[in-house]
């Protein structure tokens, strides 16, 4: 039982910024050739994290603004008082969330209902440069 | 190293609506016949999510207020302004949650505490004809 | 493709108690032999959980204050009235940030960013003696 892996790079804005992975992580199950198993999605990194939404404008607006009230961004951060990186709301934003999300695949393709999507929530302050790690398990 | 694979359906009503999936998650890690490994517990769609919790009627009634307070449903959603399904907090709600539970599994069970259950949370407005997959890899 | 696993215990103190965990999951997977898999981190009983953050004092003190913001430990919970254990707020922070986590390994490590450390979060309210499984699964 072999173990593919790929890995994807993407650059994001300030901002909760959500990107839609689906479609690559869609590729790259189809290339691990696995039929039956699992989907690892993880992005390695303290602002970031992943979770599945229905990818349309106007709930990725909602969820943004339920992170803004969640974990505000307009408060005192020990983080940044010692470190003056102005991103502790960042981090705690992405322990909330977690870094990776595990999914099945069956009958060679990964198992999502029909309006859930892949995303990626990049939670910093400044564009970073994200790589995503998606490892396919299986038989 | 074969994957076993079940799927399980339940019918949930409208409201934040809690599962206890724990006795099937235990039969089927007991049919697949895996004695060390990995159960995951996955539920397809947008307004569900998948955690552990006692489930006792208490903590219950204290998760679905904590859930009212931090994603409230009495309050402006872009998603129901646009598309008029009144359930953009449940989608928010099942971002924050995330639709995946992986647990281990050991000595042929999984593992966890006493007091500790496989719980589905449905969060959506209307009764749902949910499936869920649970899917066991190992030795 | 065997599967490696090993517990390890650890005293943890009442109130939000944070556990960098990161030394003795890069050990397990050492100890595995496996170059390209998961490692999966579980804690057992629901007042504990598991996530990433970076491992400084700052952002710790941040995500102790966030998760007292998200759900308080000074209000009614059912659950304290029932059984007056006096740990409902513990039980509904567990039930949000779950109690596994799983990683990929790569390279015969496991994957983190570098400001990215492991921790077990204790939100119970007296001292315990906490045991938490690491399995590596891959080949």
């Amino acid at each position: 039982m072999p173990v593919h892996q790929e890995e994807m790079s993407l650059a994001t804005t300030a901002g909760t910024d959500v990107h839609d992975l689906t479609p690559e992580v869609r590729r790259v199950v189809a290339r691990s050739g696995v039929s039956r198993g699992q989907v690892l999605v993880f992005v390695p990194g303290s602002t970031g994290a992943l979770t599945t939404i229905e990818y349309e404008s106007g709930v990725i607006q909602d969820l943004i603004r339920a992170v803004d009230r969640l974990v505000p961004g307009d408060m005192h951060y020990d983080h940044d008082a010692r470190w003056g990186d102005g991103n502790g709301y960042a981090h705690v934003r992405a322990a909330l969330f977690k870094p990776s999300l595990i999914l099945p695949v069956h009958g060679g393709e990964v198992v999502l209902g029909v309006w859930q999507q892949v995303v990626l929530l990049d939670f910093d302050n400044r564009p970073r440069d994200r790589r995503v790690l998606v490892q396919v398990m299986g038989e």
